[in-house]
């Protein structure tokens, strides 16, 4: 479909023309998605329309910070479909699916953003979405309650790692300071955000360090997620999380692997490197990515697998 | 000594009428003590002023973003000595406690500070050192250089935890938009300040979360860090900074117990606690703190210590 590429002032004139609004965003939804989409809902609420924002999925426990005492509004169907955070249909749960091919205007920061609804408003230079949602919400002449201010910072904290990440721009601790001043506990917010671990985390965590392994002069390392330590630990999705970024965490690590145990008995690899060409060394196993970060899916022992993958990672390391 | 209470705006003449500038900070440095220390430096260098800072002890790799390069000024005898990030002088390194009862100003944001100096520039309620350096550095008409602005950063971010702690305000995130149009490459320095643990870390995080162990239906939770640990390890303090708060950050932990072997033979304690009085806790022990962490110093067994606290816990869970 081809679509139309709009602005803040448009998207907020089209919707303030709206009146049963279904807001749909992606599967295993992260702060951001939740975050942008509580936060339009509620803008829009506030102008008189009637919302429903769908996800699905369980949620990591911080979310009850912005999504308690959250009612949906009952309308049979809806006159307008807004999709926020959402780069791609294929992303929407299955529960929402039946709408991929009737989206009116999607709200997004992707730069892998795909064309599909009637009307895109895409910031690919934004950290997150609820960035772009804030300019709507202001040109709609919404009031920023504390409320909704809770949600846009969920959404800003998440998609930047807490100001930590390299997307962080000076616009960003702009937001974040108008955030405090409109009433964010953020000490509360980032302590049920960042502060805290699952059990079911730590238990895998526990297990994944007990296993990991050093080579090359402690260059390369390697961590190992079993479905046996998944099914012990019961962790969900939310709770592995991010741990494809601990081996490269390490100071000195060059090239930091991670083996996941699949359904099928195969195993997905996770490279991320330091200086290396990740993508290429994974295209060697039939996968791709970025230059820093890429995976592909190997089958055979984990042994096998390690010292095929670090048979090329020394080559390289040794050039 | 009694001090006299100052202002930035007083705290940059008297320096401007200063000529051979030794700044001390407290040992242990931190991220706060350097980054104040070599921003003052840096602006008065640029008054024309003469400045020496001393620091101690081994610091942690990401320091050499703002000390690499730093040449100290010689110097015999400093005609002024200003302290910065220091509550009392005690905290000063041996090698610096010459200067105790010379120190002509200090600029401090701890609560706890103590008067010792001529005069002192204190501000409790700022989050780091380093953002009242930037009051006093626009007092003295300094340029705010990419490199003044880098230490700054260093400073604000580290005491903040990246944004994350209760201590964050709103003025912090504006001073990090200032810092970020500034020049600093803050993806850079978040990864090497936040997004790296040592090889060492890494190594006593896994003895320490292979030992950790729960009760009281997961909430209460220890682990124990003994001399053997860190030997083997090759921990040096900053590697182990903040490792007792590793208990209480998991979902559902009330109560967050550490044991650390002492030199003496004798375990340091350290309690942190959701909802109970973790000072009145340790004070059973001899010790004491604030309401949600405290600590003490036990003799006796692991086993031992740790029955006797979990006792004193249980009972007040069960309250």
């Amino acid at each position: 479909m081809e679509t139309r590429k709009i602005s803040p002032e448009e998207a907020a004139q089209r919707l303030l023309a709206a009146d049963n609004i279904l807001i749909l965003t992606h599967k295993n939804p992260d702060g951001d998605a939740i975050g942008s989409a509580l936060a339009i809902d509620r803008g829009l609420r506030q102008k008189g329309k009637h919302c429903r924002v769908t996800w699905s999925g369980e949620l990591a426990s911080y979310f009850s910070l912005i999504t308690e005492g959250y009612v949906t509004d009952s309308f049979e169907e809806p006159d307008f479909i807004l999709a926020v955070d959402l780069a791609n249909t294929r992303l929407l749960p299955e529960e929402t699916q039946c709408y991929a091919d009737r989206v009116d205007m999607v709200i997004d920061h992707h730069a892998t953003s795909v064309e599909f609804a009637k009307e895109t408003l895409l910031e690919a230079a934004a950290s997150c979405c609820a960035e772009i949602i804030v300019k709507v919400l202001i040109r709609m002449e919404c009031d920023i309650t504390t409320e909704i201010a809770n949600c846009v910072y969920v959404g800003l904290a998440t998609d930047t790692g807490c100001f930590r990440y390299s997307n962080t721009t000076a616009e960003n601790h702009l937001l974040a300071a108008k955030l405090v001043t409109l009433g964010v506990d953020i000490a509360k917010f980032n302590e049920q955000i960042f502060g805290q671990k699952s059990r079911a985390r730590v238990e895998i965590e526990r297990r994944v360090l007990a296993g990991m392994e050093f080579t090359a002069g402690g260059r390369i390392c390697i961590i190992t997620v079993t479905r046996a330590m998944l099914e012990e630990t019961r962790c969900i999705e939310s709770d592995i999380e991010g741990i494809a970024t601990i081996p490269k965490a390490i100071e000195g690590v060059e090239a930091g692997i991670t083996l996941r145990e699949q359904e099928n008995g195969n195993w997905k690899i996770s490279l991320r490197t330091a200086t290396l060409d990740a993508a290429e060394i994974c295209s060697l196993f039939g996968g791709g990515g970025h230059r820093r970060a890429a995976g592909c899916e190997c089958s055979g022992t984990p042994f096998e697998i390690k010292v095929a993958l670090v048979a090329a990672i020394n080559k390289r390391l040794g050039e």
